[in-house]
């Protein structure tokens, strides 16, 4: 009687507990069946996520696929192939030409829940928002508050404006600067070196209206003439990383700040910029080059009119998607406090480090030098962490620099590129760790190669 | 002690199936918790998807935020307002003048799973794909095989680029037809009535090698001369919705077709376009406006190189984002056999239908006729289907047929934008059904007071 007692407890203890995990795992399988239409978008998202690719390559979701019902292929870093990426071709020359910023990519991996985004079917279908607008107040007004974080603009009582990357705003500038019907067209200079975009860009409209000059200082004795002026001023520079200012003055001369690296990552921020035309890219913040979003800062209403029917008359506005996807990007940014900025900044101080100590033990090259100084942003004096190397070739028979380089299996962009000549080669740093970890080697062996030489 | 065995038996099965259930609900639990860093976002678009706005509007993912926390406000159709879109205003004007595809919008709605589309926090970060382009080969492929499907332009054998909306790719297109450093400047012409945009856009770039002539019959006699002529055809015509073909024939004379509107939507498809340059969009195909997604179908390589480098130094191609939803929505398209166009026929036959039979009751308005014909794609003639409405206002004294309408409460665009004369306007039928549908009602009004006129 008492042991059937006691079982009879134990089943009912049983019972009672398998009741419980039932309620519990029918809790749980509700709470996940709240999602029902993005189940399948989901699910595809996360499997092309969970191909591996070695850490060395990345599978897309629209990457090319070999066999129907297949995976997306694994599409590989510079000297890496093979179906997972997993080969490695010591021989090969190392990408360290383009601007791709894929230096932040890890920081996206880390922050996959919050970044990702779901883009249902009717989303925004129109060409215009409730506002009759093609810009989404929420972006901007996170746009206004990023700078407002970050301390590196003055937005109060600014103008904002969309365009296809700060690339497209280039020209929208020039356009909305440059005088109507005059006698002459506006000139357009830059401080070389200068990113090479402002000329082929201005060239390529052949406008009556702006022509592309070259270098600015040849024009300082013009600023108070009648000739109208349009200087374009990269601060920090591309290539050199230096935090220029503009080089004319004077009643004609109108300047666009382009100011794509003016975030912590690259460098100080010692004040809030405050020009009349600023530029800026998503590109070089989140590092999401593929996007193609930027955006400008405007003082003056009548500039930001003729920038805002040149957009809506050239492609009626930025991708509902992209600004869909460059908010939940923002929302994460904000919401991280100095997070992203933390991680850039420490990944490029390291890599401009590493870089250094190679070039210092180097007779044959030399980069530029940037002071350290003070940020209002971390609070301290800092360290350079530019984007960019910004190479000379020092021997006298180094003429062309690019192929010097070339040769050692690097392959950096041509200082002719930039205005400066061939002794100086652009090397890009904020690429995936890859292809810095292959250049520093590479470049390492170069370095070694000189003395190898000495002491022959 | 018969009891006690039942008993037990009873709490053996209890317990059995309990576990059974556990096991089942665990499971559940498991397949659903296979999507794991996508699941925030999923909820956030469900949540937004799920807000009522009472049939007569939308509230979207990155929407307007009253106070923190809230869902998005619901974005309206015009004349509809409050918080639920529930208040309908009886003496608004309705909205007839853009060309917001909207009427394609329930057909996503209805697709919900199949179009929606994540895109991960490190998605396609880079300038370039893996083939060193900035164009996603899947989405081309697809492109092509819609074509092929659709049997409405032949594509075997030519070059595709994609453009910010088929917007851009009209001045790439100019671009590169025009002559570079010739004497005088290409003539751009069209037929009029025509789209607005061509002069606007050719006129804003203010170029040394192509200039903005209007009409293009008046120019038959040069089109054997030494001028370089670029002809605009649009076909189905905007505003008009003919199947126009080009005027000028000629050595110097290029033709470049903007295809927008040809699809079964819109028209019947009596042949594949095979023309040199044809220009499509997304916008008109699955209604995605907002998503800034075109692309040109080319057969000259010197063409297609000079539009690549136009898009390539104006914006550094499409968005990432855009790219991969026009791939998930065409996906759709294609998965679907003849779904969508027999969805858009239907649709766009049915208003035409309605606003034939307004029309024919009125003496004041007349619209254009647009013989039924053989389509090749639904293998049958069938009747008309315009995307606009090109109305006349008969009446001597109607010279401003634009004010007309609008005394009516209805706005469209003025007959002048087309080059046309303001006895025109173009009322757009392509809007959401509730623009649609208070078009007719304020219409009916109208023919209804000529009645009364007549009768007085």
């Amino acid at each position: 009687m008492e042991n059937s007692r006691k079982t009879h407890h134990l089943y009912v203890w049983c019972l009672v507990s398998s009741v419980i995990l039932n309620l519990f795992f029918m809790y749980k399988w509700y709470e996940d069946s709240q999602v029902s239409w993005t189940r399948r978008a989901a699910a595809e998202a996360e499997a092309a996520a969970a191909i591996s690719c070695s850490g060395h390559g990345r599978a897309f979701l629209d990457g090319l696929i070999l066999h129907r019902g297949q995976p997306p292929i694994c599409e590989c870093h510079s000297c890496y192939g093979g179906p997972d990426c997993s080969q490695f071709f010591p021989h090969c020359s190392v990408n360290a030409n383009g601007g791709d910023p894929l230096f932040l990519e890890p920081f996206w991996v880390q922050h996959a829940a919050s970044s990702a985004v779901v883009i249902a079917g009717w989303h925004r279908m129109s060409y215009l928002h409730a506002d009759q607008t093609q810009i989404s107040q929420v972006l901007e007004s996170h746009i206004r508050k990023l700078h407002d974080t970050v301390g590196n603009a003055v937005t109060q009582g600014r103008y904002i404006l969309f365009g296809v990357g700060s690339t497209q705003l280039l020209n929208a500038a020039v356009y909305a600067l440059s005088p109507y019907n005059a006698s002459s067209p506006a000139r357009v200079v830059a401080s070389i070196p200068f990113y090479p975009v402002y000329e082929a860009q201005t060239t390529l409209f052949r406008s009556m209206d702006f022509r592309f000059e070259g270098d600015a200082s040849l024009w300082k004795n013009y600023s108070d003439t009648n000739t109208d002026i349009i200087e374009f001023v990269t601060s920090p520079n591309n290539p050199d990383g230096q935090l220029n200012e503009a080089v004319l003055q004077g009643r004609n001369v109108k300047a666009i700040y382009d100011r794509a690296y003016y975030w912590p990552h690259f460098t100080a921020i010692p004040a809030p910029a405050d020009e009349e035309v600023m530029l800026f890219t998503l590109s070089k913040l989140t590092g999401h080059a593929g996007s193609r979003f930027g955006w400008a800062v405007l003082k003056d209403e009548a500039t930001y009119q003729r920038m805002k029917s040149y957009l809506q008359l050239t492609v009626m506005g930025v991708s509902r998607e992209t600004q869909l996807r460059a908010l939940q990007l923002l929302k994460v940014v904000l919401q991280g406090g100095k997070d992203i900025f933390e991680f850039g900044h420490e990944t490029m101080r390291k890599r401009w480090e590493r870089l250094s100590k190679t070039m210092s033990m180097s007779k044959r090259f030399s980069v530029q030098k940037i002071p350290p100084q003070y940020c209002t942003f971390f609070h301290k004096v800092r360290e350079a962490s530019p984007a960019y190397a910004w190479v000379k070739c020092e021997r006298e028979e180094d003429k062309d620099c690019y192929a010097v380089l070339q040769a050692g299996n690097i392959t950096g962009r041509p200082g002719g590129l930039f205005f400066a000549g061939d002794r100086y080669v652009r090397l890009s740093l904020i690429r995936s760790q890859d292809d810095f970890d292959l250049l520093i080697l590479k470049l390492n062996q170069l370095v070694h190669e000189e003395d190898d030489r000495q002491s022959m």
